[in-house]
């Protein structure tokens, strides 16, 4: 996997990490089109990179994005602002554009100032090349066992993408960092429309702890390099395929998981009848320790369901896990201990019965893991 | 502790649970007044005594109540509901009373038909008697450690309650079942006022997990017989003392917690603003294992804080973290390192400075043994 035609990229051990890996990347946009646009956390209290570049990407015009793990320079008042703007003026010095079309990211503990003069110095030591993709995404990684990548190509044209993020991980955004780039030609306006539709429908339905993180930015860039042009559904399909990849590998990493969880909502009243009845199951503990458990508790599937603003008859779900009809009617049918965990994908399809829409929630279970690694982050 | 005047019980162990510990408990109220209230879980799926009991309460007239712990009698549909009216039945026929005056509760795995014979042989063998309050509090116990009770005595009327609940623990209500007691003369209106309220105050504002039951229902009932009038706010005060320590005792006995947490929201701009925030956070599994860990991570307050829907300027609240003000206008303070962990309870103070209004919500740390627990329920 590689970079689009047009894009370039660099990392370095700036020293953020204790442990010494790439925790800092940039990338740059050569043209001939630097259209950028970004879909940021929903989170109330925003880290100091995301109140930047969300008025960086109101302009549409992004040419390069600094990204660093290692800190969330988050909660850290004017102080973490003015490190941010220095990043973004740093990496325009050394690139000669704008500042202002500079993206900033940044992840990792949340209410500490980043060492600004080690950023300094990694941006002076960062050199930039077409072969710099896997280091980008190895560079942002934080407790991710494994960096993620996507690529695919579509009519000619290369998308490719990296992202981060094992916990905190939750619509609207996870806790997660996601840069999406291509060397088609785009519209902004349809662009912009098909980019947020695919974060909709793919990094806003996975759901790992229920937790929504103050740094998430997933940022689209397109060069317009290959020369090829795509639009309408074509690019909305291109960049679901990408950002679908790429969510399903951030829970196929969540933090101490040890199964992936695949709550299909079928037969909803409307599509967000159907996420918000999966994401009441994709949040609910003890569904999520009885998964962990290999025990086949449907009773906690329901009585999450019960919870979702969603309209249902609540004395007619049907349930199926890993394909055995456990409930139907909202009564016990098929023999629970049919119900086969062996594998690290759990199935659970739950039948609201009204109506037609549908929708899949990713998610995974909760473990002992996923405790210890949480319970020791900052200390 | 003990019954107050007016009110019999007595329990069995009707095999119900596999250990043969008490499960089965009836109380009676003698009167002369048969006044009783309740108040339910707001889960979409209801369990069976919830649907039946209900229609009692409507009423306002309760001369018994019949509990069990073992099963939830839940996901049942109109087999589990011949059931509950069965039971109804069998205690109506046993003490000579209606049986539309008689509440049933049931507490256990979801999805599993309750064995009637047992529970009518149970019945039967129960002997009422006025030493049974204690005996009473230990048959509703599930996963429990210890019993829990509260008594009071207001201007010569006594008050006492007893409950159940340590997991899908959460408002409205919490997993749980609870049923307080008074010889107090009250008025219905107005009894039934205070004892919403009450609810809110104390039941309504514990989460130990976020879980919503299907079978939550906290039960008051009072017999006049001590001939004293109690009312208004000394009736609120006496309830909420009551409710307050019982709610207390669920969250000190939360599944697999290792530290209690009182999230206090201070200077918010509405009391329901208060309770938003203190919910986020009593929900951020995050911040449930930082505090496991004895890590200060105030971060995740403040992102936890960033989620409900409270007015608020998230660049100018105030944490508190056992008394160390870690974080002041959204940025580092006092050393987080300062922060003490010994002691079971840890005191979160969250400062909107956006008004005058406050709540606390009760909560618990999320552990190695709350996983445990709940991954290993009903197998």
């Amino acid at each position: 996997m590689s970079l689009p035609k047009g894009f370039v990229s660099g990392s370095v051990a700036a020293g953020l990490k204790s442990s010494g890996a790439l925790d800092l990347t940039i990338i740059q946009n050569l043209g001939p089109s630097n259209f950028g646009t970004a879909v940021y956390t929903t989170n109330k209290v925003l880290a100091a990179p995301v109140i930047w570049s969300r008025q960086v990407t109101k302009g549409e015009a992004v040419s390069a994005a600094i990204l660093n793990s290692g800190g969330a320079n988050a909660c850290t008042g004017p102080q973490g602002f003015a490190d941010t703007h220095k990043s973004a003026e740093l990496v325009a010095k050394k690139l000669n554009i704008s500042s202002g079309e500079v993206v900033v990211c940044s992840t990792g503990l949340i209410g500490e100032f980043l060492p600004m003069e080690k950023i300094e110095t990694g941006i002076n030591q960062i050199n930039l090349s077409e072969s710099g993709f896997e280091a980008s995404a190895k560079a942002i990684m934080t407790t991710d066992s494994v960096p993620k990548m996507a690529s695919t190509v579509s009519k000619g044209a290369t998308f490719s993408g990296i992202a981060k993020g094992a916990g905190m991980l939750a619509p609207a955004m996870a806790t997660m960092l996601s840069v999406v780039m291509t060397d088609a030609e785009v519209e902004p306006t349809d662009a912009q429309s098909a980019f947020n539709r695919a974060v909709e429908l793919t990094y806003n339905r996975i759901d790992s702890d229920g937790c929504t993180s103050t740094n998430d930015t997933v940022l689209f860039m397109a060069s317009g390099a290959s020369g090829v042009k795509i639009s309408g559904t074509d690019l909305l399909d291109v960049l679901t395929e990408v950002c679908g990849s790429l969510s399903a590998q951030l829970i196929a990493d969540a933090e101490g998981s040890s199964k992936t969880v695949a709550i299909k909502v079928v037969n909803a009243a409307s599509e967000d009848d159907a996420v918000n009845v999966g994401r009441a199951n994709a949040r609910n503990n003890l569904l999520k320790c009885a998964i962990f458990g290999g025990d086949p508790n449907w009773g906690r599937v329901l009585a999450a369901t019960g919870t979702a603003k969603a309209s249902f008859d609540p004395l007619n779900v049907d349930v199926k896990l890993n394909g055995i009809q456990v409930c139907k009617a909202s009564t016990p049918a098929e023999d629970r201990n049919l119900v086969n965990f062996e594998n690290r994908l759990v199935e659970i399809e739950i039948n609201l019965n009204a109506g037609t829409s549908s929708a899949t929630i990713l998610t995974n279970d909760l473990t002992h893991d996923y405790v210890h690694e949480n319970s020791a982050y900052a200390t």
